[in-house]
């Protein structure tokens, strides 16, 4: 019943992405940046979640087929690599959802509507009409997502910590609610497993009785409170948070680049397009003429300097702003610059996939597969311990 | 996008049963031996609904393996038959999973919160913590249980009508927000599409397009109210409710006959166990010595001898007791017969199933290939209509 056959001996990872179409500067540094560094490290699982879309955006999915394969495009372009990760789309794999049908007979509506996004997102998106079921309930979907993976680690911002506590809680009243198999460790000194089955027998009410089930050993063992020799393998281990950095990246306008603001900079922008529209980027309100001096500690284009370009060009940027040296669009000249370079290996493995989709297709099909083949072992262990055929 | 090959001409039926161990002459009365008859008429799915056992039993699954296996000898034994029927186990067809996670996603919480049962179950079950998501949204997993198969009707007892109710009010939502394919009917006049396309042109602001999509024409097919040649393949019709027959049905101690009540009549229990639980039976309580004249309107024994018994047996019986021709014993020996000659087929059946087991795994295996096989046509059907890969 456990999980002895582990497919690499690297921690295992897992997470996941909204398909929101073309992903833009702050998904980047926010997440994919990230998971592409661990992939050597880990072994890891990155899906694209359909089903999390449709929990807000339900009434309009005329964009959905179209956002999932550019969101593909943009986690291969990022340097997601299908030899060492397994890349798929959530809804290829149905054992989500068993595991999510699973996890709702055991979860309290109380743990669901206490999650801090619950009622956050439904102030922030007042327009769309989330008292749904199914908005209530995608922390719970998260958690058949992430533990379907049995993950060492769930890489996430700080604003997604709630969901992983939640996720472990769920799996904690699983495995309290379904236990897995008991072992004897083979430390346990014999003295002690006379005890144990001593009280075993008594239990059974039975003084003859010489062969007993793990449970009723493990039974006897916690009664005698002689239970170091004794361990249990749960069915759902509770996986860690891995709190990765997701810096400061303002948009154009200087507020969060968010696709809803209009403000963004996305990973498949032209050389063009990106210069333009950091052309356009607000800077420190206070320097308005070039004989001004700047303050780089209150200006969005400063921000993006700190993530994108070196040390060096950092430097001078500053000194430049701080003495005037440097008028505005000298400064954003460099950073687009740095984007410029920072992107372009990203594109051009874009318009490969882009001319050589099939590929993509058949990176998908693979990865389903092979998340598929994780998930339904995972699965045969949940159905065994709850007593499902 | 449209169910144009029906595997048969016969309606399609779908029902399902909670795997609640050995069935008892209620169960089988209210349910089974209505399916039974129905069988020839209708393409039949009958479904035992593990996943339903999990929504009140979560806590204690012990049995639930066992009660499955039990369920479905009785559904055997019952007479229901492989050749003609689909039985299958819910969770053997993952597809009842993905559905109910996208119903989750557009039904709204209020409409399952004033499902009458929900209230009144928490009630009854008191000793359950039934505060669970899973509990709250089980109306919504028998709606997708039952709108995956697209069933033209669904057989049910009065008590299970507001949850078909429920279900098409989904299908309804589900239909509004995902329009199936439309169509241009053969009825359509020459005149009436001269109009409609002069508007699509107007609406696409293209004096010369020629040609477009069903979606266009119908756009402007409803703009100039000339919809009549118009139609749309919805993609979840609403099934209707087949109200059967549910006779009253006491129990040894005249209460309804509920395995919660211990008060029950098995389909498996031999003739002695019948007759001896026959024997103890409550009945009219003014009838207390053999000379006392009996009422069978407020006798329990009298009920079963309603549904068991031919109206000859009803007959004596009657006058029997009216008259104090009988005593309750001999009445009550008359009530065995029937019943140990209505359960004789059910019983031989039931034995020739035990000892062949391996029979019943491959009806199950393979009507769990025949139900996936029409339940994952629906799903690719709905997961087109939703714009998901
Ligand atoms: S010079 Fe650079 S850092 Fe200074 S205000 Fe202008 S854009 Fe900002
Ligand atoms: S004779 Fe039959 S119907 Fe009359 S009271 Fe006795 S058991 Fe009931």
């Amino acid at each position: 019943m456990t999980d002895s056959t582990p497919s690499t001996s690297r921690p295992r990872i897992l997470s996941g992405m909204r398909p929101t179409g073309k992903l833009h500067l702050g998904n980047y540094m926010g997440a994919l940046y990230n998971w592409v560094k661990l992939q050597h490290e880990y072994e890891c699982y990155f899906f694209i979640a359909d089903y999390h879309a449709l929990t807000t955006d339900y009434a309009n999915t005329a964009n959905l087929r179209e956002n999932i394969r550019e969101v593909m495009l943009d986690f291969l372009a990022a340097g997601l690599d299908p030899a060492v990760s397994t890349l798929f789309i959530q809804s290829d794999v149905k054992a989500h959802f068993e595991l999510n049908s699973l996890f709702s007979m055991i979860t309290p509506l109380s743990w669901l509507e206490r999650v801090p996004t619950y009622k956050d997102q439904q102030e922030q998106l007042k327009e769309k009409d989330l008292a749904t079921y199914g908005f209530l309930g995608y922390p719970l979907l998260q958690s058949a997502d992430i533990l379907l993976y049995k993950p060492r680690y769930v890489p996430v911002g700080a604003d997604q910590v709630a969901h992983v506590e939640l996720t472990r809680e769920v799996a904690r009243r699983f495995n309290q609610f379904f236990p897995g198999d008991f072992y004897l460790s083979p430390g346990a000194a014999p003295w002690e497993m006379g005890a144990i089955q001593e009280k075993a027998r008594k239990l059974a009410d039975d003084k003859t009785k010489s062969t007993f089930s793990a449970h009723e050993l493990y039974e006897a063992a916690h009664q005698t409170r002689k239970i170091t020799g004794f361990g249990r393998h749960e069915v759902l281990p509770e996986p860690d948070v891995f709190l990765t950095p997701s810096p400061k990246l303002p948009g154009t306008d200087g507020r969060k680049m968010s696709k809803s603001y209009r403000n963004t900079i996305l990973l498949s922008d032209p050389e063009t397009e990106v210069r333009a529209k950091l052309k356009t980027m607000v800077t420190d309100p206070a320097r308005i003429r070039r004989e001004d001096r700047g303050n780089p500690d209150v200006c969005p284009v400063f921000d993006l300097h700190r993530v994108f370009s070196t040390e060096q060009t950092q430097q001078n940027a500053r000194v430049g702003c701080t003495t005037a040296g440097i008028g505005c669009i000298e400064c954003k000249n460099w950073l687009a610059d740095a984007v410029v370079e920072h992107l372009a290996p990203i594109q051009e493995r874009r318009r490969y996939y882009e001319s050589n989709f099939v590929e993509v297709e058949e990176i998908l099909a693979q990865g389903a597969v092979r998340a598929a083949t994780r998930a339904n072992q995972t699965m045969q262990e949940v159905r065994d311990a709850v007593g499902l055929r």
